[in-house]
């Protein structure tokens, strides 16, 4: 039997293709974790069984009951609505307006938190990873998709009504790509993964793309991110170009936030992030170029360091924190 | 003679051309303003010497003593450094590392607080204008140059060191005109008054300009932005098109803006926002457009209401508000 004084707690990360659960001491150290598939064909309520098996698992191998658990933290892809615990629109899932977080509280009667993927791993990275220390951080992840978070003044910031953070559907060129938003020219839609692995099959067809097309054994379809970061890497000029622009773009887009926040620290992560110095020189140099000296001066743009771990670890954070917050209100503070 | 237990402030709004000052009671309601001009030619203890003459008129006015001022507030051009109260670098003042917090102390007995003048301008617009009751607000004024201001949580949000909000800096168009802060393409390159003025010279001159330059009867110098804006709205479609295009850019500013801090609130003043609809339909219909439906739902894009009061009036609420929190500190909350 486990005891209430280990003060433990699970944060689940639930992603499109994986569930990924860690069980944490009260001062966020991974005990253990779990993953299995999501398999959101099969829809929410065999999904939240398998964050559920988890939460069994978890707790079965440290030898104690979900009742020793304090809290349990859930990052999930948004918009969602926090209060009520509902993901609102999570296509990556499938899900329309599924109430995610009453479910796993009544199965396992303890209190349940909801936040954004993104800002659980900017959490993560804040208190555990990289960004540690750091007062004003943003985290980015640059995937599929391109997702960041915001720690403002110490705290998680969510903005008016708990959806802060669209970096990656900031503006860059107004009449650039369609994005999956419905908007043209966002930063996802220029500097993603996925931006970079069309505009390589664009240029894998016509002439200088022999590289690319050489690289992906002749199959346009088998070109994503990685194939055009290993080509670009093995000195192909048409690839580095495709990697270039990406990141001038992302880079632009760091400044400008820099310029509005005055950040201490940007953390990047994500598995376009992997390829390292590229991506990260080009940054720093549009930061250097294009924000004011004194706040250029004053940030610190380094790779996130938790990697597969940040959305667990952070919805463990999440909810230990927003546990935190409850006791003190009841306590009058 | 005063008494102490009128709790009286004092803002002082430091510009390149006037110095405004205002008497305030504890509640933030103007007593009375005095205005005298800034002649930063004849250097900074001039300059200062006007500052506290403001301070005595009125005092004097009033008929009471500067004793009875609880705390003097400074809104001026920045970089600064609000913790020393040095001015580091006002291009309109002629400044360069001028203390200017110290002397104002010295010479009144008063604690003097300095904050950069959009910032307090925008705790004039959230705390007595426009965007009383946002939480997480921006204020955005537009004249020669685009200055911003942030209310995140209800509060004044500095970054880092104290330099945030640099909305006119932010990259719209990488290639774009050469700023004043050395970067291209900035949003002050491309949405200021000057900016403006600087395009309708240009276009004047060319075929289609005549109704510009006719509207500045045939001198190129004589055009500002408030010309093209009067031609604009009579009709001119060359001066509608500069207007447009300005606008525009700044929409998308605003919008990225919106997705990146999820505000409840957008203020927008100074020179260029009288022109009315046509800047607040722009910005508006690009936030519509730009920004994640579940934020630009949310948020309101509303007119400055405190004309050339706030620097003054936010001058003197960041000093009352500075100056409780100290208090509140010393007393061990």
């Amino acid at each position: 039997m486990g005891m209430e004084s280990e003060r433990l707690f699970i944060g689940i990360d639930l992603g499109g293709t994986k569930i990924a659960s860690a069980l944490v001491d009260a001062d966020m150290r991974m005990i253990d974790r779990v993953r299995v598939p999501t398999r959101p064909e099969e829809g929410p309520s065999a999904v939240i069984g398998r964050m559920l098996d988890t939460v069994r698992d978890l707790t079965a191998r440290k030898g104690c009951d979900v009742s020793d658990v304090r809290a349990i933290g859930i990052g999930c892809p948004g918009p969602l609505d926090q209060r009520t615990g509902i993901v609102l629109d999570a296509p990556n899932l499938m899900w329309k307006d599924v109430s995610l977080a009453a479910p796993i509280a009544r199965a396992t009667g303890r209190p349940v938190y909801l936040e954004n993927d993104a800002n659980v791993a900017a959490l993560a990275e804040n208190r555990l990873g990289a960004g540690r220390g750091a007062k004003h951080m943003m985290y980015v992840t640059v995937s599929t998709g391109i997702g960041s978070g915001l720690i403002l003044g110490g705290k998680l910031y969510v903005g008016a009504t708990g959806a802060a953070g669209e970096l990656g559907h900031v503006t860059m060129l107004p009449d650039g790509p369609l994005c999956g938003c419905g908007n043209r020219g966002c930063l996802e839609s220029l500097a993603s993964g996925t931006a970079i692995a069309r505009r390589a099959r664009e240029i894998a067809v016509r002439p200088g793309g022999e590289g690319i097309l050489k690289a992906a054994r002749g199959d346009v379809n088998a070109i994503d991110a990685s194939l055009v970061a290993s080509a670009a890497a093995s000195g192909d000029a048409a690839a580095a170009a495709i990697m270039r622009d990406a990141f001038e773009y992302l880079g632009i887009a760091v400044a400008n936030v820099v310029n509005l926040l005055n950040l201490d620290m940007v953390v990047i992560g994500g598995g376009v992030a992997r390829v390292g110095d590229a991506l990260f020189c080009a940054v720093r140099r549009l930061v250097e170029l294009r924000s004011f000296a004194c706040m250029a001066r004053d940030v610190l743009i380094v790779p996130a360091s938790l990697g597969d771990d940040a959305g667990a670890l952070g919805a463990a954070c999440y909810a230990a924190e927003a546990l935190a917050c409850e006791e003190q209100r009841g306590m009058g503070c």
